[in-house]
């Protein structure tokens, strides 16, 4: 009896994380914010990745959104800062933190005092640009290291912004693939940050690997969703044109960050903390890396807060990497490609969702055929003569499936219970069925 | 946005321990016992303090309430004991524990060691006089000191005892404040003994002050039902005539004993474990005194034995300061006021029950009222300009209040998943309601 | 008011553990095997023992049992082998043990090699003679200690077995003691092994004592359905045949099995773990021997694979004392009555299981008569003068059966809560009833 089940050995994919890191450094250079060209340029770079066109889903400025409203659209040109010698700083071109995300046009000269007002720094980590945004209040302002803020001599500078807020339209990415059940597993990412590479960088490449791999599942059994948006508006703009759908479609769900870098993982849960999304995503982290961090729903700060908010409760659960908020790096210009996400890192978070995935679709529930054990020994599954000590742990590990399997526990369930790994309980069971031992219920 | 709630701002009561020990001091020289004119006079006492008459609910002597029958009344004027020389001890009127409650009438001369069989001392406490009782068999006694007992020598001694057991009436002090629904928070504290502080008259004089507190609550949710009885046959009493009552309305409640000496807190949950009772009483336990003492349904001793008796099964629960039968002056001489009973512990019982009623005034269950979270920015409870470390806790914990408010958990469980005080997540509640982000479940 | 309950003081039966040992030395000579004239004869034996007729349940060989066939009968009558100086050894008439079970007749001149591959011997255990059989795959073995394998030298060796499968019967023996109801006692034993003492003839001659003990019960309350099978292949075969039956009418049962040494207390689950079964076991274990070993359903190895299996789901657990597996003498010669099972030993397995037996027949559901406490003083089962301390312990005792008597808890959950012996609750309500202050609810 093989290990590896159908799924497994039907599924064509291969991993390259070198071109993940690829895929990453093209991305890398964009200005993207919750609108704009940066956010639709990315989407076409992914689509040449994956190969396969996005429904572009588009929501008009000042379209109420639940209890939100579209934004204007955010275009920049240039922005920096000119010192009375004449010298540039936080220059956009350099850094595309330096400039405030939302900020608008300005053009004119300040003294320091009145700079300051506008600048924003760390304090605690004088090395790093941070990233600021104020989508909702119109505003401008440079980010800058504490480190420069602190060189800035007395005397007038020139602040410039090109920037403009228009009419336009915000932009979600959507990929369906159909299964052979019309329940769906829906996976979510952002791609409204700039240059950054674990938060958030690694989901959209992450989960642009994940679709190759969905879509070389010959056998699908669920339906795929899968939604590249702008964090937060994105996804309340999405649930607001879909919630009943996926409300009735969707079994489970992740929202896909922070899975870039290899230094450990973690898990956030849905709001209901029980969900089949949340059983799957323990099981995988316990199974590759029993140490992982488990935060509560109150650590929670990404789009499950819309997905899982009361109402919605849709059952999307993270399984990331250091998660957003908890590496040092989150959210300034320290957090970079290479030094933060490496092609280890990204490999390590697509293999956790592979799992998951896998997982979910082999998650069947089986009852046995026979009424008191099956004759095994018939099956040569069983040793044909008894002897104290002479009961091989396979044989052991197959009567266990087997004992579980009345049709109230599935995969996974089982696999809590021997405390082994839900996808060998899934093999055995699909084998179990060719040997007529086992029937899998609703079938 | 304002921590404190609606209600509490409306809550015009306010404390003066002393007033409490004055009271206290008051009642202290009554010879009560569960009928007869010292219950009947502490009652007028109270009522000056309250400033509100009580329903006398009467039984007559002889009366079967369930499986018991109201005893006759006692009466008694004068008691001692004369020893040879003609010394008195014992005497009635230096203190009424030197009496056992119910004595039968006795004028006769004994020997020493006939007199012993009808002395009762405390060999472990040798200078305390023990309270002793015998309601249902009649007999006499005197208490007396270990330490004086032992001093007794050979002789002949006059045991006097003018009392008499008459054909009477048990009284129930009950009062009856109206609120907006017909659902009964219910205040039971018993006013049968002599003579002692922290059990019994901290129970009383507490009580009398929540009574002040409950009729200077302006909007009050719930009725209220408070009670001054005689402790089992009075509860047994009033269970008899009122238990349908009771059972349709009364949706939490207080036994209220030991609430008066400063040493600790303590936790007697009802005998069903998990009521709205409980829930509030563990919640301002772990709130004012995180230590305190957690005791089992298997430690009862007051009138929660009838109170949550099978088929009666009221949410009946104690919150205490010392628990009678745990500390040293329980039942003894030694349970005075000033050295066990203090104004600060009289105020802590107080503080400890008025923190249960007004959490559960305002322990109401809210939803959110649109789908996804809402947009906290535009009421200023959300920063406008984003910034890593730049939210504050309080916009957090509002956050926090709104993804638990899904028309399922009360106040009470989200302030026990936040560990913060359910007094502060109503606050909040009442606030979100005003600014359309919450509705209440019901209205 | 007396603790024996009434249960146990009308039962009549003395134990007498010679009289069992003694039943184990006549049953120990026997070749016994699933099936055969040994399995047939040990009935006989048996059934003298408890002067009753067993209804013998045939099976013809090739019936088909669920997934299982019934097997041909095995006849053996002498077995052997001799080396070329003519000398015998692994003779069966020394020790059954010799031969593997269900080996076909053979007779031929080997060398040693080919000898060795028909050998089985436990090179941890160099002196004992293992247990080995093949049921279901036709083959012939002898089974003889690792230190007589390791002299035997080259040469040639004449093997000769004197055996035959033939069409026959396999046997249950069944008893059948009806009680007031018709919900059943279930008691399975297996009488299939050859001469080894705690696995397997403990649990028949206990089960044997048992019986005895059931039919002494003057008003059982529990019909009692008690079976002597061959491990494994008749549990099947008995299921097969009264499937129905007992699935409406048991509501709790036990494997005797290893219930012969007095080394330590075992508890194997249900499958279910939470069957009336596993909390009479987990009780009564508690009581006699708190640290008693508790294996987990994975552990499990007898019949309870087929009681418990998917969509049977008896409420079946085991009481033993060494389980089979975790005692090294199992499964070998070293099994033997004297060394490993001593009368004490099977003493302690017939106590636990009587114990067992006395609890379901007197775990009865209670209800107080009265609303609010009954007045415990008029029955004298509470003191009349009341002083702080002087509450004895069995009035504390009596009180709390009565606050947890709420027609919801039986005997059982109670004396959990209290932490007491079940027996004592069940003692105490019975008195109770009598004295009008309990009723058994249902009656």
């Amino acid at each position: 009896m093989q290990i590896m089940s159908e799924l497994e050995k039907a599924t064509p994919h291969t991993l390259n994380s070198s071109e993940m890191m690829d895929l990453a450094k093209n991305l890398w250079p964009i200005n993207r914010s919750i609108t704009g060209p940066g956010f639709n340029e990315s989407l076409s770079i992914l689509e040449k990745y994956i190969k396969i066109k996005f429904n572009r889903l588009k929501f008009k400025s000042g379209e109420k959104v639940f209890d939100w409203e579209i934004p204007k659209v955010w275009n920049i040109r240039n922005a920096y800062i000119e010192d009375s010698t004449g010298k540039k700083f936080c220059e956009f071109r350099a850094n595309n933190l330096h400039v405030m995300g939302y900020s608008i046009p300005v053009d004119k000269t300040l003294t320091l005092n009145e700079l300051q007002k506008n600048l924003h720094s760390l304090p605690d980590q004088v090395d790093a640009v941070p990233y600021v945004t104020s989508y909702y209040e119109e505003n401008w302002g440079f980010c800058i290291s504490q480190k420069e803020r602190e060189s800035l001599v007395d005397g007038n500078y020139h602040v410039r912004i090109e920037s403009e807020l228009t009419q336009g339209e915000l932009v979600v990415g959507e990929l369906l693939f159909p299964g052979q059940t019309k329940q769906e597993i829906f996976i979510s990412t952002y791609l409204c940050h700039p240059s950054m590479a674990n938060n958030e960088l690694s989901g959209p490449v992450v989960t642009a690997e994940l679709v190759k791999f969905i879509s070389s599942l010959e056998k699908r059994t669920y339906s795929y969703r899968v939604v590249f948006i702008p964090e937060t508006i994105g996804s309340i703009a999405y649930l607001s044109r879909n919630l009943p759908q996926l409300q009735k479609h969707v079994v489970a769900g992740f929202n896909v960050t922070c899975v870039g870098d290899d230094r450990t993982y973690s898990y956030l849960p849905s709001r209901n903390g029980s969900t089949l999304s949340d059983r799957v995503a323990k099981h995988v982290l316990r199974q590759i890396y029993p140490n992982y961090k488990s935060y509560s729903w109150l650590d929670r700060g990404s789009d499950e807060r819309q997905y899982c908010a009361p109402g919605v409760d849709l059952p999307v659960a993270s399984i990331m990497r250091s998660k957003y908020g908890e590496y040092p790096e989150y959210h300034t210009s320290l957090d970079k490609l290479g030094s933060v996400v490496t092609e280890k890192g990204l490999e390590g978070g697509f293999q956790a969702l592979t799992k998951a995935i896998l997982i979910l679709e082999s998650n069947k529930t089986y009852c046995t055929c026979t009424l008191g054990e099956p004759r095994l020994g018939k099956l040569n599954l069983y040793p044909q003569t008894s002897i104290k000590g002479g009961y091989p742990a396979r044989t052991k590990l197959i009567s266990n499936v087997i004992t579980y399997s009345d049709g109230k526990r599935d995969c996974l369930e089982i696999a809590e219970l021997l405390n082994i790994n839900a996808l060998e309980v899934a093999a055995i069971s699909e084998e179990l069925v060719t040997l007529g031992v086992l029937y899998i219920l609703g079938d």
